[in-house]
């Protein structure tokens, strides 16, 4: 191998094969592409190498359009608003409110997606499933302590309204044969064993039930966070383009008049 | 007013109400948006305020599936692939390669729509629309020089692929009577001109096509960007993921063996 | 030249040269530089190419020392604390913030000294230079409206204290020749000015005075913006930091009873 | 408490102190500071909350100065070099540049110095020295693998140039009793037990080195990760600036000429 021929596979992919005049994704020419695939097929040949069925695409459609905004009280949201405001183009407002959907804002359905899986992986190396429910809940509240991602919602009590809809549509799709409906019976056994646990029954939230469509169609976890930053940067970009039409600059979180609060050093003596 | 009440508006949207169990979506309650719009029309409903009927839906839909990606090459995707093996999340990922969608790499559609709107409103007005071109391409010119937004490209020679499919689908659309058909005549106007200025003829990139299909369905310009940065995001989401599975650590553009040139000051000498 | 070779001048800088166990700043060994000169005179050695006296490294500190905060009320700062809560690291909090410092957040140093410069131009050029100074400002205001940068403050009033503390330390240069105090009469000027254009004094701020500073220094205009850049960071470091150790999770802009208000389409009717 | 005493709560600091014409750092009046305490005295009153002594803060000023740079091939300046050609500010430039400093890229300074502060804790514990040493990089291999952050280094063979003078600051400033030199020490315990581990000499880098000094400083770990940010900002900021003066548009990591390399689908059957 020549100096160039390593160079040459410095970067590597299987995504796109490009020469003049031609673009594949993933084998095929982007022009048989446009126009007859939906956004949500591409975005699954993109991160996944193959094309869905269509149902398989629907309910990956239910699970992006449900996500797209929770308000200005999101710091992703709110950041993007306040960009808007200091004079940025719409891609650093948008960047701005992607970067905050880190582990606590962005990561519960990747969490959740990797207790649903751990638990069915145990259950199918012969574990007793209610045994591998409360086991995985346990190691969980170990090392992370009692909050379990994709269950309860400190804003929305009793119930998160999206997440009822898009379980819903899993058990359609588990009924028509599009998917297995195995991952929403664990999510459901989650949710029954917390209420349990806590003495008080508790929601399955849209983290939960967009882990259980995202395991049930076969992503793997990380991707359920990279699928929801897709979805809530619509969001994202519709709250920076309403503030920029709005004005305002500099706004900061509050209105002018209020400061924050001063902690002297010797307040805590 | 009180003070609270002057907090109270200091953040104002009319996209999202909210309250404890309750998400309305431009006044529609959430759950009867999901499994019941598709994707390109919630970015619609979110990014306009009403629904699009399918077939403009169709229409976006395309665009929004033709931009997804072009390769390592890109700076936006070669960034999002270095975050990941920088250790980075998958949002910190997605944010880095979408920062970088700026006015040169992430602009010019928008620049694009801004001249066919500019030449639209001309028109108009009552300008001869051979003229409205040539002077909308010459102010073009007097303060931005001889690249125009939206037609040649560097790499694909002659003709960039995505383009004249997105444009055989506006012309569906316009003799179906979804769209003027307006936008795509003035399109084929400026690169008619811009052919016949430098004396050899100039193809529609996919910045132009898409800005043809934007401005077709009545988005303002900035969105013109906004709506790429979301197509774009997908392919920035999916090389991040296949890096993160290659691995590699603090990965730079080039092998280890290859140090950029230092230029000695000397040298100028 | 091969192809190799051509590959090898993709990236040039004059910045640093290195080779395995060395590392060579502006054509001096790293281990030369360190602990031998201080932080601001290294900032200009690698912006600039060569080592500033130390009474101008100096004044840059000022400058530098002078621009680390302004609280939570600045969207820079809000943005890092808010993303903190988000679980990201801190190397992303403060990219975060630092994104923020767009033209309208941390583009006044940079638009002011543009101005400066502008006025000093026209003097060498011949001009009178009370004209050059209402033409400057009248130029500013058809393209940008009535706001100058570098003069007024919406929340210090009258004044804000950094800005003659800053003043006091360029003349002080001027008469110890370090600077030519050229730019300082400037600034006044055009202080004086716009207070008699508007009827009512105006005091210059901190984006006013830094700008002189850098302009005295020789510092191109963006770099202004770049050096209130890496002021602000400690800033953003610092109030990251203390928000992280504060804890919290997702924190909005304001507390969570606070909602934003929701203005209904028919509220225009 | 009122709602509106709830909301000024919302965020507190002890940082900064604000009113109309008055900011207080850390209780100190800002024009108090500027022209009076160097920049590495400000990042520590920033983020610690007191002034350091001169020699402590000298200190840190060759860490600071250490850390600016390390080329184009580093991710961080190579992505502010493409940002740069996108058409980007400089403040949105350094943020991408930042951003990328995640726990591979940037983190290797805190990592090594939550290892020092390790052993040091064990050793007050009682433990034997060489025995703390050998059981925390054993309790590091067994999670991590077996690069221990802040030894070794992929290019700079047999030694990073940084380290060695930084270390002999470190030990100039232990003999003069501005720090204990205990940091120190156990850094090069732990280069020797590594080295005899893997039977071959290893060097420290500038990541253990500078972990030393915030060590012997009393930085917190994470700060490790702050300052380094801080101090490769100035990095990013002149390519950055650099590239822009340079020209160029949409650079990607090599000339256009050199096509990613393609893995088709099949090349793994």
């Amino acid at each position: 191998m020549t100096k160039t021929d390593d160079l040459g596979a410095w970067w590597r992919t299987s995504i796109i094969d490009m020469e003049p005049g031609r673009i594949a994704i993933r084998g095929t020419p982007i022009e048989e592409l446009i126009g007859t695939v939906s956004f949500p097929q591409m975005i699954w040949l993109m991160t996944r190498g193959d094309l869905p069925e269509s149902a398989q695409a629907q309910l990956l459609e239910a699970a992006l359009v449900a996500g797209v905004d929770h308000g200005p009280q999101a710091p992703s949201i709110a950041a993007a608003r306040m960009a808007a405001t200091c004079g940025l183009g719409l891609n650093n407002v948008m960047a701005t409110g992607v970067n905050m959907l880190g582990d606590v804002h962005g990561g519960a359905g990747e969490q959740c997606a990797e207790l649903l899986f751990d638990i069915s992986a145990r259950v199918d190396c012969g574990a007793d499933p209610e045994k591998a429910v409360a086991d995985v809940l346990s190691a969980w509240r170990d090392t992370h302590g009692k909050i379990i991602p994709g269950f309860g919602h400190r804003f929305h009590k009793p119930v998160d309204p999206r997440a009822p809809r898009l379980m819903a549509l899993v058990r359609d799709a588990a009924q028509a044969g599009t998917v297995s409906g195995r991952f929403a019976e664990i999510g459901e056994a989650v949710q029954t064993r917390i209420g349990a646990d806590r003495g008080a029954p508790i929601a399955m939230n849209i983290d939960g039930a967009t882990a259980v469509i995202f395991c049930e169609l076969g992503f793997p976890p990380p991707l359920a966070r990279g699928l929801f930053c897709l979805s809530r940067s619509v969001g994202i970009l519709s709250h920076g383009w309403e503030q920029m039409q709005q004005g305002g600059r500099n706004k900061g979180p509050m209105p002018p008049g209020y400061l924050p609060h001063y902690d002297a050093p010797d307040e805590d003596a």
